[in-house]
Order: C-alpha cells, then structure tokens, then sequence
C-alpha cells in the first residue's frame, strides 16, 4: 500500500517506536507516579525523559509539558479551562479560518450557551493574514482568546502564529497555537512569552503511538481543570493539586504510549528537525509534480509564496472526493477524502461540502509510493 | 521483582497482548473510521471486534461500548455529562463509602459549585450496606445519581451492585458502576436494566495496555457531550453527532491500545471469567495466609462473610505505610502504600490520613512471588 494518508496518523513509524514500545512495555509496564516500586519509579524516569525530550524538541524549557490521551482532549482542556466560568460578558474568540472540528466544535458549544463569539482571522485572497483588518477588528471586538492551527490539515499551509499571536497578545489574549501537523517538524520557539498553550499530537509530526499528545503551558498560568480524578498525590486534597502538570493529569498515564513517544522523539532529535523538514518539503514538490500533470486534477489552496507541510488537497473533475478516494483505496493508494473533519478550512476554500481527496506526506514517503500513485491516475485517466 | 500492585495496573500482562499489539500496531496502525484505504478499514474492524469482545465478557448486547483513554476520562464523561446544566435543584448523589478520587473529586467540584449534595451510602461494621437505612434517606432525599465502585481498590471488598442500583432506580436515580478492578473477574450481567452506566480500565482487570478504556452505556440515555472534537463523521455538524458511540469518541482513537485490549480479552474469553476468579480467590487466600503469619501485620476492612477480589490492605506495627512500601521496594517486592487515591476509603476503613500498605494480586501472581514476599516479612520480623 501506498500510503499517502499521514495527516491522519503517520504510517508507518521509526522501528525504534515499536521496538521501544514493546519492549519497555514489556519489562517495566508499571504505573508511573503511584508507587516507589522499581517498576513505577522506571516508568517515572522514561516519562519524565520524554517531557525533557518535548522541551528540548520546542525550545520551551521555561514551559511545562502536560500529557493528555489527545490534541482533542488537549484542546478541551485548554479551551473550557479558560473558558468556564470566567468570562463575564461574550468573549470574543479570534481563529483562523482553517480551524478543525477539534477546536470550532468546542467553540460552537460555548457560542450555543452564550459565552463566546467566535470570530474569523482576516486572510486574504493569497491566504496572507491581513493583519491591517485583523488589528481594526481587535479593536472593536478586544480578542479574549486566539487558537490557531500552525499548520492546516487540508492543505499544509503553515501559519504566521508568532506574528498572530504577537499581536493578540497586546489585547492580553490567551494564545493557543495548535501543532498537531507541525510538532517535530517545523522548528519554531514554543518557548516564547506570546504563547500560552502550544498542543501537539504525538501520534502525527512527532511519529509516536495513538493515544499519547498533550501541550506546553506556562507554569503561572492559572489554568482551572476541566477534568478531576485521582492523580497519585495529595491524594487527601479533593481539589486537583495545584502542581502542574499533576493538576491536568488525572488518571492513569498511558505509560505504553508514553514509551513509544520517547522512542520517537529520539529518533527525530537524531535525524534533526531541519533536516526532516528538507525532505518533507521535497515530497510535497513530489507530490505537486505528479497530481499536477494531470490536467483532470485541481489542486486546492496552493501558492507558492506561501509555506507548506506535506499536504496536499485536490479535486478530481467529474468525481465526488469520497468515489475518488475508494478509486484509489481499490488500487492501494491511501488518501483521506471529505472533509477532513474541517469543515471551516472547506469553507474558506470553496470546496464545502463536497471536500476534497488530501494526500500527506511524511519521512517514510517513499518513490515507490510516488509509482503507485502515478499508475493510479493513469488508470483514472484511462478508465473514469 | 514480586509485582503485588496489580491494582494500581496488571503486570505482566498475556504475552498475546504485547505480540498483538506490537504486530497489529507494526501491520495496520491506521486511522480507524478515518478513512476508506485498507489500513483505516482494517482497524475500523478490529476497533469493533474489540466492542463485541467486550459486550460478550460484560453481557451486555443491549448496550453500547464507548471508548475512553481512561477510567477516570469515562466517569468525568458520564457525571459532568449527566449534572452539567441539568439539574434544577442540587441533585443529591449517592456514593459508596469506598469511592476512588476519580468520582469523589469530581462530585467534590460539583458541590463547590452548588450543583450536588454527596451522601454516602449507609454501611454496617461488617462492611454490609444497610439497606433499611439506605431506603430512610433515599425517602428523605431522593437520589438523582448514584456511583458504586464494584470493588473496593483499596480492600478489594465487592458491593451488592445488583440491590443498591435496583434501589436507586425505584427513585429514577442513574446509576454508574465502575469495574475499574472487576471487569473480566467478577462475571456479572452488565446489561440488567439497573445498570445506567458500566465503566471499565482496560489496563486492570481486564489485562490490556494502558490509554484504553471505556463505558457501556445504555444506547437511549441522552447523555450531553463534555467532551468536543472530530469524529471521521458528520463533519459539516458543528455539534457533536447523535450516534454512539461517535458522540463520546472525539479525536482519533488509540489503535494500539485497542489492539491490545482486544488481544487480552480474547485471552480472558479463552481462559474464562470462572477460571480466573476461581484462580484470583487463591491468590488472595495464600496472600492473606501469608499476611497473617506475622503479628505485627493488621489486615484491614477483611471480613469472612464478605466477597473480595484480590487486594488486601494492612498495616505493619511501628512502620508507617510509606516507609514499609519503601522496605518492600528495596526487598523488591512492588506494593502501594498511602491512601492509594480514595482518602475516603481509608476514613471509612480508620486508616485516614496514614493509609496502608496495599498487595493486590493477578492470574500471574506466582509461587515465586509469594516466597519472596515471606522473606521480605521475615527480614521485617528480624530486623524493624
């Protein structure tokens, strides 16, 4: 199979994350922080290597990092924690206008029960962010809280988010950037005071297991939980402790997952994120060559002044992205068709409802996929 | 090491759960529901294979498995879901006196905001639920929920789930019990009528990986979504989709912690649930054996006419229970001392704030396990 379906979770992973998954879960599967056991403190250690290995990753050593089983429920914690209980009147809450369900579903929820506006960042006709209007509109409408994808999962367009958040962060706004098609491999500073929550999904850029992600916080920020549970630690408090990032991880880690998140990061601080970055540029050149000399199909939000991750939306004139995703599924090319849980990204596109056929990228592309994919157009070509 | 801290999570687990886990993850880590190639199908498969293992293990056809990353994510999930915003007046919610933090810090958040009264169930001093009294306050004051652990993750101690959840529901209580230390041991019939909500660890009882476990959930209870995100489904709906159970799984589902429970309860359906309570039940018995032995060794909350799964707590003369776990840590025996979450078990039991030292047992306990513990005892006997 080719797979071209990385947006959704990277395929296949660095040996060394099964390896290490397996074998740690193997040797030393205990319960990290619940017991002073040689096999809860092992755990202990790997998870506290792999919060190190995620600062190191991010340049955010001033930050903490909190694990959370998903960007999504990263993404909740973050938004309904600033969002409950402490607005007084309407926030108005500044995105980008290719945000995913993950963020404009819990928004739409906070809108419906009357405590938010939810409001589009200003781009242009190039997808440049007009930051003239965007000011103009902060000015009217003080932002009280601003997500935005670094990268968006329809067509890999990277985003200006220090200079968004900059600017935000002059209203006093929390900043919110979401790396979930970024972490690992765009080298930006998390670090920096013009972010507040920096999310990542450790089963996507970072090349881990399903079920582990989580975010850089600052440690001062008064953050209210969202989620409450046992914590293995001031266990007599019935509040959630105060300490982060014991206060968001309520529950058992998933040491499993865990394990295989350090095994990645390993890998790519030993590739190095500049260099991964190169080769993903050159797989989407790839990817662009081949969709693009086929006259039948569209490609979606392009330019080249703009930067990209590894994904690519078209359309395929004459068939519906859902058929022409199954055409491809038939001759083993694995895309991700529809909507891609992103119906606000279709909007701003013009391909809302219908969607698009998106194909990703990742270090593992390899030249034999790019062969499979070229003998499946030519068979829509000669075929449909 | 002598692992006796299977509560806090089973350890080892089936040697098919890592070989399953590590090939299916290796073969066919895709995106389940996400998409229409081979790899998302293939795991889509296996994701509700897993669902259908679960309802034959808990008998419950007529209900739905949810997934969640954790226990403690479910039983969030299900009491916010069911208190948040529906109560007209402050809704008295029943619990056992052994609740885990997991549901009294939760409800401890809801009576700080006004929205519960927390009452405990009644109880005698041979750990009998007073039925007599319980009904006197359930006239009093009705209950509108009520949450029993089905085993005590401190004693180990078996509540009537069956009677108290036939009790609340004559007063249209909800009712939620958690198997985080039952399900796949104790065999009970998960899809009575009584049972609103059934919540499972999938990292326990049930021997499969962390990051992966869930509820079962009667398909008609409208409960709200606390939780927001994608669901690979209805994407154009801003609000969460009606169907279970995508309405409560946002977010890309933890493949490889599936594939591993999936595994495990296979293994559990191959040696049967009989088989391996029959087996339990000798652990405990040669642990407690064991434990009594030594007269400076006090079990707790144990009582001949009750009905326990393999956990006992005690406490050890002289020796508060952190520094004797840290005896049996360096002796390389692996228990869990403290309050082990549930301050209010340890006030039921007399044991607050100091907490016990906790053993608690699995099908892999061994014969080499309990020499190694006798001779820590006997070093303890010698020397403290």
């Amino acid at each position: 199979m080719a797979y071209f379906d990385n947006a959704a979770t990277t395929f296949p992973k660095p040996e060394c994350v099964y390896d290490f998954m397996n074998t740690f879960y193997r040797e030393c599967g205990g319960n990290a922080g619940r017991g002073s056991h040689k096999l809860s403190i092992g755990a202990g250690k790997m998870v506290s290597g792999t919060r190190n290995r995620l600062k190191q990753l991010l340049h955010c050593e001033n930050k903490q990092i909190v694990f959370t089983p998903s960007a999504t429920i990263a993404l909740n914690m973050i938004l309904q924690g600033v969002l409950d209980g402490k607005m007084t009147a309407r926030a108005n809450v500044y995105i980008s206008p290719f945000e995913h369900n993950a963020v404009t579903r819990i928004l739409h929820h906070y809108e419906e029960i009357g405590v938010v506006n939810v409001k589009i960042l200003d781009i242009d006709d190039n997808f440049h962010y007009d930051f003239a209007k965007i000011k103009k509109n902060f000015d009217k409408a003080v932002p009280s809280l601003m997500v935005v994808s670094h990268a968006s999962n329809v067509i890999g367009l990277i985003s200006p988010v220090e200079e968004l958040c900059s600017m935000a962060k002059k209203y006093n706004a929390v900043t919110v950037i979401d790396m979930a098609q970024t972490a690992g491999l765009v080298d930006i500073n998390v670090g920096l005071e013009t972010f507040d929550f920096a999310v990542f999904a450790g089963h996507k850029t970072l090349y881990g297991p399903t079920g582990i992600s989580g975010f850089a916080m600052k440690p001062d920020f008064d953050l209210d939980p969202v989620l409450f549970g046992g914590t293995g630690f001031e266990s007599a408090n019935q509040d959630m402790p105060n300490d982060i990032p014991q206060r968001y991880e309520m529950g058992t880690l998933n040491i499993a997952g865990i394990a295989g998140l350090h095994a990645s990061l390993g890998w790519i601080l030993d590739e190095g994120i500049d260099y991964l970055w190169e080769h993903e540029q050159l797989k989407r050149k790839e990817l662009l060559k081949i969709l693009r000399s086929y006259h039948f199909v569209k490609i979606v939000g392009d330019n080249e002044r703009n930067q990209y991750v590894g994904i690519v939306s078209c359309v395929i004139d004459g068939l519906p992205s859902d058929t022409a995703a199954s055409v491809f599924a038939e001759k083993n090319i694995a895309v991700r068709s529809g909507l891609q849980c992103a119906p606000l990204a279709h909007k701003t596109l013009g391909t809302f409802p219908s969607g698009t056929i998106r194909f990703s990228c990742s270090a593992f592309t390899s030249d034999a996929d790019f062969v499979d994919l070229k003998q499946s157009l030519e068979w829509i070509k000669e075929n449909l």
